[in-house]
This record gives structure tokens, sequence and C-alpha cells, in this order.
């Protein structure tokens, strides 16, 4: 018999599998907790892989395995594996009985072709993708509660369409306007591969654009705010910092309106969803404020014409932007508060 | 008689002030240069007020008075003071000879009226206002060449304006469209000021918005650029480095382009500008490829439409921001070659 | 009548009293806290004051009054104070019954004649000092739990300390040789007055030495690890980060040791030390090891004689260098597991 | 026939070879300079390879061949190369007639054994070793300006020589007491070599101890200060910083000594080297001031007693420690100025 308070984690080599471990390992629900990694390197717990951990995270760590994971009684399975490594493993865990929450790609899209267009990879299985949920809890909590699969939002898409939304959700965005998201992000969000650019003399003391008009979160952001792809313009940087998203979104209102009243329309948007901190107008949210929460803070500027509004919206890449917000979409498909572990 | 190759220095304590020390002490044409400062702390030279130029620039530096800039030879002033103390001094260099170039607000605008209303300081003299070259020579080169007084442009502005005059002059700018740009700077932008935001453990690890729909350089950017203010937005933000400007620029082009013909233009509006790089497309400029020169390097990526461009634009908010372009200035006021000094 | 776990704290605007509220404010075994601040400027609760916090921590606020806190049940109160205002505070508040955790220097040194030596303060009150035992719980613990004032020591000492004490304690180090204790501080550690040398322009890719022979912290190595004056030269140093000590520490050994020996002593010395994470020989630890946590680890090189020792002692400043320490002090004091809310 | 001031520069891929392509482009005594890389992948000149240099550095590339070079009329060729390469190159480069500049360690040791226990290959050839000055200029210079072949020294070993060379010249150092040398660099110092611990995240907001007694460069500072093996500690450490080396060192001095007796010994031991930077007793260097400069900046700080010395050593890794001090040696070998281009 499954139990959902029996986790397994695959793949914590990444940053923000390391930062999933870190999470779990302090949930007060979890009843265990294994990790997996294809290859351990001999390491048999958490603390050999992480120096951070020691002494506090000594959960077992086990070589990948179907079966291994299957014939344990975990009822719940988190992928923090590369896209196709989720593609393949995420229909063998559902048929087993597994519920599984995929921080990859694989299963982000309504549509197989939108991902095998943006990825450049096979169509994840169908009948899986139609399991899923994706994974924005204060905009699909009920779906995420039942769904089998949560597939857990790009970090940058998560900073984007949170901002954007009830805007969106309630037409005040311009007919036929443009929409700018320049989104700027800490190195972490660029994974722990080896690579010239992220290196510490490349990144210190510097800062770029890059994948301009071609990143991989575009579509997330154009299925969730309904912006058509042809007003939408999506930029990306890379910070010379570890850990954070500040997106600066610029909006024009389809009539002028009031500080006021944008403020009151994100309020009752977001009423009672403790993971979004909205800032009056005037103020502003910081990185800093949001590093290692779950947060998304949310704050604008209006121009005297109340036509023109500039919203800066602020998460932390691997908390809100990944594993916090995976623990948050657990936190929902177990009914518990949505916020357990994430303060 | 006044010698233009004899200069006076006011104002050194600022980081602009201190990296013009450094441009001015290594300038081939310059025959002797002293320094002035209101407040000298009983330091007789460079080297002592900055140990970093300890050995290779001991020039004199004095108590500030206008006598004994204007009993010298001196025939170029630079100002690197705070905006009423360059409106103040200014007039009186003028009337005394001198030639001047100043880093400071008070004279960049056309209507002294500009400048009251976003600096909140008193009208500069009208009578010298007339006399002010905006000191940008990669488009004012001839009036600077003979003006008595160079404005020195804000750092965000040069990097806008360049980047966004090819498109303006050719009119290659969707009417009424938006034109947002989203613009990152280093610290030292922000002066040297002892202010609680720029504290290591403020900044570090951190990003912010800042002076959104407010920055004092805006009226700069209009002014030069003649996109109506309508439809234009200048936002700002504060990196976690020391040095460095990079503007993201969104156009919504007139009609579909090419990426060659953008280059194009690029390339015949700055032909022979030796201080401007431009990147070909599918390649971007980066902070680390400006800091510490005086080059403006702007690059670009179209759409596949052809119809949204979006601009980059690097420099050195100290260097071509700053410093820089003052000697970039002074060389054009003395008939040299523009980079003197500054490769 | 007091209730211990009752808490209130004073002076939550430095780092390291923003840290402690941020571990209080999870403690589970806390029943209420109060934040007492000499000027609150109008804030009713931590949120306000601290965005970081907003949504997770809205204790209350309250201006500073020895009567508010004496008339409340508190029966805990921490001091993050200057150390004048620790040195008044404390006496009041155990005279009104309460116990205290001191987080300044006022009360760490046996006799008040080195608090005045080395702070050019008045001495703290006799009686007062002659309650307080000194807050490393890995050598006080007996103390501590019984003590009405907690001296919570200096962050420097603290890594310092805990790496000497084992080679003090079984006299291991040579009679008469040098001990050299080289430390790195990030900026946090320095406070959060405002410094010109710790705005960011300054301390980024800087480096420097400082108070060389001067540090305060020196008579709190000397008393701890009780190596002669003359044996002892402690340096600190500024590094471009926020958080984190490492300190390096060279020591001549009084005969040939193996790694094994070494290693064995420290395994035995801090035996079932939850926050003493010992490195076996050939690894070292690293600042990032411990950012963030209340752990203390040390590790070590010796050299192919045997004689050559040098230590690597790593901390967080902010957690067991100061906020951390405090609460694992009030742990004991309570009867609690060391490590509550330290994990 | 050979003409040295056309050089040939082998090898500019690392960080190193960068700087020295830099300083060599504003060298005004070089009448051409050739770079020749192993690979050069279709980049025909340097400012294709590094961005940075575009519009001021278009010198050719060329794919390595000692054919090409020998060919030429260079008369001195920079090798800019792993240990391996140089110790193959510079040998037939000195039969063919050119004067070497060699940045490696393959002859920077009295012994060829030296070379092989401590970086584990093969041996240099013994007679291009016997003509190899060791490049200190500020020590050798009448070997440097007649050696056919400099070895230029380790980034750390110049920085403690230079500081240490003094008092052991002067035997100032007690005899048989430890000497303790704490040494910490940025990461440009550890080469351009993908690493996993100096990609950004891992630096950033890190610090490390690392080959704690093994080194390579100890046994430069054994030969050039003559202190003996059991009595110096040498150690290194990771800065989360590009650029620049600072090291402090810990000295018994043989009789008590005044601050003015040691100022007065370095000024007078470095009267008239310009790239020594000496700082009086109070106040210390920091690694700022050396940042992109040849400076080595030296200051210390003495305790009460007279007898321990706390010595602060400063300078860039990639400046003095390596390129900078290349063309200071180059420019002792052609009868220059030591400072030309340096400053």
């Amino acid at each position: 018999m499954r139990d959902p308070r029996q986790v397994a984690v695959v793949g914590v080599t990444g940053y923000s599998g390391f930062e999933l471990a870190r999470i779990l390992l302090r949930h007060p629900a979890i009843q265990s907790s294994v990790y997996y990694l294809r290859e351990t390197h001999g390491a048999q717990c958490l603390g050999q892989l992480f120096p951070h951990l020691r002494g506090s995270a000594d959960a077992p760590l086990r070589p990948l395995s179907l079966d291994a994971i299957t014939s344990s009684a975990a009822g719940t399975a988190f992928l923090a594996t590369p896209h196709e490594a989720s593609a393949e493993l995420a229909p063998q865990l559902l048929a087993a009985g597994l519920r599984v929450v995929d921080l990859s790609g694989a299963f982000r899209f309504r549509s197989a072709d939108t991902f095998t267009s943006w990825y450049q990879l096979p169509a994840p299985d169908a009948a899986t993708l139609s399991q899923a949920a994706y994974g924005i809890p204060e905009l699909y909590a009920e779906q995420i509660k039942s769904a089998p699969l949560v597939a857990n939002p790009g970090c940058y898409a998560t900073s984007v369409i949170l901002a954007l939304r009830p805007l969106a959700a309630f037409l005040w965005i311009a007919p036929g306007s443009s929409v700018v998201c320049d989104c700027k992000s800490g190195a972490s969000g660029a994974g722990k591969e080896l690579r010239r650019d992220l290196q510490f003399v490349e990144l210190d003391e510097n800062f770029k654009a890059y994948n301009l008009f071609s990143h991989r979160h575009t579509p997330e952001i154009l299925e969730h705010t309904g912006i058509p792809e042809s007003q939408l313009t999506f930029s990306t940087h890379l910070l010379p910092l570890a850990r954070g998203i500040l997106s600066t979104i610029y909006v024009t209102l389809d009539q002028p309106r009031t500080a006021d009243s944008i403020e009151a329309l994100y309020r009752s948007f977001y009423a009672g969803r403790r993971m979004i901190r909205l800032w009056r107008a005037g103020s502003l949210p910081e990185l800093q404020h949001v590093a290692h929460t779950n947060f998304c803070d949310i704050g604008f500027a209006l121009d005297p014409s109340g036509r023109r509004l500039i919203l800066v919206s602020c998460l932390d890449n691997l908390g809100k932007g990944a594993a916090g917000q995976a623990v948050q979409n657990f936190n929902h498909m177990l009914g518990l508060e949505e916020h357990t572990a994430l303060q």
C-alpha cells in the first residue's frame, strides 16, 4: 500500500535537487525519504554528497532503479531529472501507483508539439501528459490536488505568469499592445553543468542578455497568461549572484487606472495566497527580500497618465522558482497547508 | 595667455572624478594638470588622496579657489562637481577665458526649465546654457569642437541615445509604438555618498529597480532621440558589481526589416566612429567587454517577424558614461584624435 | 510569574539582531516573543521593519522600555544591543527576575578591567559580571544551564577557541611556540553602521587586513585557550562576501603526531556535540558549507614531520558566531535539545 | 637579424596570456607583435578571440609553429604556455637566437630535481636551465639584463619573496623561528580550466584554503628567501574575486625593533624601485590598491614588544604576479625603463 508521505527523490545533483533535499529534510509531514541518483560515487547518504548537509541530512542515498522505487512503499516521487529522464520515468512511476512532481520541462505544455518544437526532444507520452496539472498552486490548486502528475513550472515563467495573470484575467491589458518582460536571473538558474561563461572569473563583475527570442520558458508564459505571441517579448539576463529572479514587466493598460485600483485588483486576485506578497505603490521588492524563501513578491509603478504600468516580480529561482514550489505542490496534493516547510 | 593643454580639474573625490584623474594622468597631450578640491584634508598630491595612484600620480592637489584657477595659465577646466557647484563655477571660468567640460547635469538641457523641473534646483545661467554643447561626440562633434562649454551627458542617457539614435534618425521606429529602455547599472554610478542601500551587505547578492518613471536622465533621452515622452519608458536597476551599464531596449520597427539591414544602418551611421563597437546579429556584448574602456558596444536581436527588435547597449559608466567621454570631448575641443588616452 | 519561553528581544536593527529574530520566529518552544527597539519609526511589527520577514514574522515591535519588559511575563531577554546599552540593561533585567543572553562584549571577561582596557568603556557592574557564564556551550554547558546571564562570545573568538581548545586542553601545543590565528570575516561581521570602507564599491573585489594586534576579540581567545599573550598572534581580514568566518590557525605541536591521533583527539573532545562538524585529514571545510547554519566546521592539515599543524575553522558569523549560538545557549538554559531551531 | 622589439607571444588563451597581450599592445617600444596559439579556431586577430580587445588589438594571430617564429625577425618570445610546452619550446627558441620570457614553472628552480619533485613532470633541459635568470627585477636585475632566458616567478612567490627578502637579507628573522605566510588569491590565479570549484555558484560567497603543505610555489619561496624549509609555513586560499593576491606574513624578529627601523630597512632595500610601494606603519595596503597595476604594495604592523611583525604584501596576480612582471623583465632585457607600459 503506497503512502504519499513516503517520498522518493530522484536526481539531487543539481542546484534544484539540492534545494529540494534541503526543504524535504525539514518537512514535518514526511515519514521517510529516499534519494536516488544515477551515479552515487559510493556515497551512502546525502551528507556525504553535500558537505553543507552533514549532520542534518543523513537520509539514505541509493543508485537509481525503478524497481527499488516501485517496490518500496513510497507514494510520491519528485523528479529533479533532465527532461528526457523525466519523460521516461514519470509514466512508469504513475503506472506503479505513485504520484509525481516533475521539475523538468517534459510535461509543462498542453500539447506535446509545443515541447518538441521548443526543446528539440521527442514528444512525451500523450496519456501521461493528459494527467498533468501545471504546478502554480495560486492558479491551479484544484487540478493540483487531484492530479497524478504535477509539472513544476519554469522559474522565469513562474515569476512572469504570477505578475501578469491578474491583469490578463481581468482584461486590463490594452488590446494589441506590447508586453515586455525583461527578466534577470542568478547563476544557479543556469544549472550546474560546467560552462565557460559560468566560471567565476567570467561572470564576476559581468552581466549579459542571452537567448533573446528563443528562451524555452516562452511558451509557458504564452499559455498561462493568454497573451498572443505577437504581443509578448520575453528576454533573459544573467546576474553576477547565485540566487534569484527579478522580472521587470512593461504593460500598457486598457484605460487610465489608479495605483489604488491596481493594488486592489492584485489583493483581491491573490487573497488568501500566503506565498504571494504584494507591495504598495511607491515601494518595490528586491532580490534579497526573497532569497532563500518560497515567496513571490510583486510590486509596481504607474506613470502619471495611469496608462503605463511597470511590474516588478521577484522570487528565488531555487525556491518559488523550483524546489519550493515543488513542495508547495506536494502540500496541495496531500491536503496539507500549502506553506508547510516553506516558512 | 591660456593654454588648453594646461588643465584644471575640480572635484575628484567621487568615482567619476577619480577615473578622470586616472585618464588625464596618462594623456600625452596634457602639459600640466592641477587638481582642486573644496577640502583637501591636508593632502598635497593625488597619491595621498588615492592610494591606488601612489607612485603614478603625484599631480598637485590644491584647495579650490576660483582665483587660483583663473590666475594660472590653465585653458581647460573639468568640473566633476555637484550640479549646483558646476552651475556656479562654469560661468565664472568661461568669463575668465577657460573652456569647460562639465560632468554635472547643470547644462545638459536646451531649456533651463527642464533642468529645474527634473532636478528641483535653481535654473543655470541662461547665457552660459546657450554656449553649451551636448557632449556625445558621435552625434555633435562639430558643436563640441568650438563650444566654450561641453555638458558631458548622463551615463544611462549615453547608453540609450547611442543605441536608439540611428533608428530614430532614419524613422525606423513604428509611429506611436512603445519604446522600452530597461537599464542596469553598477554601483559606482550611484555615487560615493554613504547610503544604506549601497553598503556591501545590502547590495551583495541583491538586485533592484529604482526611480521608475522619475529618473533624471529621462529628459536627455527624450531630447536627443526625439521619441515622444508618451512612447518612451525608461527604467533603471542597480547591479551587484562596481562598473558598467547594460541597457536592453525594445523597439517595434516601422516595417519588417532584416538583420542585415539593421546592421548596415548602424555601420553606416557610426562609420569611422572608433569608440562605438557594433556586434553582428547573433552575438551580444556583455558588461565585461567594456569595463575599464571608453567603448560603447551595441548589439541586437531581431524576432522572426522582423518587426520586434531588441538592442543591447553596454558601456562603462565611469568610462564612456562619464570620465572617458569627458576626455573624448576634450580631445575634440583641442583637435586631437578622439581616442587619445582612451585605448 | 515569569515564563522563560516568553522572550523579550531588545535591539534587532543590526545584522545579528535580524538573524536572531529569524531563528526565534521558527523556534518551536517559544510561546511568545516581543521585540523592543529604541526607535521603531512607527513600525508595529517586524515585517514592517524587515521586508524579508513580511508574511512570516508579524511579531509585535514596541518602543524599548524597561517597564514594558519587566511588567510582562517574559522570563528570558536577548540583548542585541551596543556594549553600553547591555551593560545598563542586563543588571536591571536580572534584578527583575529575567534571565539574559547578551550578544555584546560587556560581560564576556572574567575581569571588568579587561573590558575597560580593550573597549575603552566604563566597567560593567561587578556583581552582574560574577553571574555571567561565557556562552560556548561545547565548553561551558554546565555553567550556562544555570547562569542568570550568558555572555554570548565574539564571532572570531568562537571560531578560534573551538579550534584550539582540544590542543590546549591536552597540552599538545609546543611550550613557548607561536600560535598564529589568521582570520577572515564577511562584511556583516563589521556591523550595519554606515562606513566608507563597507560601501559596495569599496569592498567589492577588495580584501584587506585590519586591526592588527588590536582586535577586541583577542582577550576572549587568551582567556579561553589559556595560550600566553606572548605566544598568540591574532589577525583579522575583511572578505568581499556577506556571511562567514574562516580562521586558518598555525600550531607547532609538542611532539610529532599523526593525522589519526589528531582526528581522534578532536572526535573524543567533541563527542556528542552536534554543532561541531569535524573533517577528516585530507579534506577541508569551506565557508559555503556553514553559511546560514549554526555549525562550526573544523579541519586540519599536518606537515610530513608531524610537528606543524594547520587548523581551518569555519562558521557563520551571524549563526554560530552570534545569533545561532545565542539560541543554542538559550536552549541549554531551558533544558531543551541544544540544536532546537538550529538545523 | 633578430630584433628584440619584434616579439612573438605564444599561448594567450589563459588569463595571464590575455593580460600580457593587453600590456604589450600598449607598449611603446614594441615594433611588431605576433600571437601564436596551438588552436586559433579560425580567428585571424586577437580582437576576434577577445571581444574586450576589439578595436584596440587587431594584432595578428597565427597557428603555433616553431618555424613561423624562428623564420620571422622576432628577437623576443613570451611563453604563456603550460610547463611541458615551455620546457619543449624554450630550448628551441634559444637555439634559434631569440631571448625568452617564460611564464611557466619549467625554469624557475636552480635544480631540475626541484621541478620534477614538485611538478611531477620530466626534468627541463639542464643546459637551458643554466641560462635562466629568476625574474624578479628588484632582486636580480643584473642577471635578467643579460640572460637568454628569464623564468617569470609564481604569483604567490613574488608576493612573499618581495616582502621577506629585506628581513632575510639583513638577518632580522629570529633564528629557528617559524615564518608563517598566509596567502589569499583571486580566482584568475587558478587558471581558466573548467573546474567545478571555480564555477560562479561554487565560489561566490565562498572562501577556502587549498593545497596546504603542497603548493608548488613553496620551493621558489625557499630558494629566494633562504628560510629553511622547517621554519616556513606557506598556505594558500581562494578569494571570491577575480584579481589579486594578499599575503599576510608572520615573523618573529631577532631582537626588538621599532617601526621606524623596519620602515627604514625596507625603504633602503627598495630605494629606486618604482614598482614597490611601501606603506608607513599604521596604514596597510588593500587588494583594490594594486588591481590592474604592476605594483607590489608592502605594509606592516609591529606588536608593542617590537618582536612580532606582521607583513602585508599585495599585488595583482595577473600584473606583478605574472604578465606585468614579464613585461618588466622584458624592459630590463632591452635596457628600457623598467616601468615602461606598466603605469
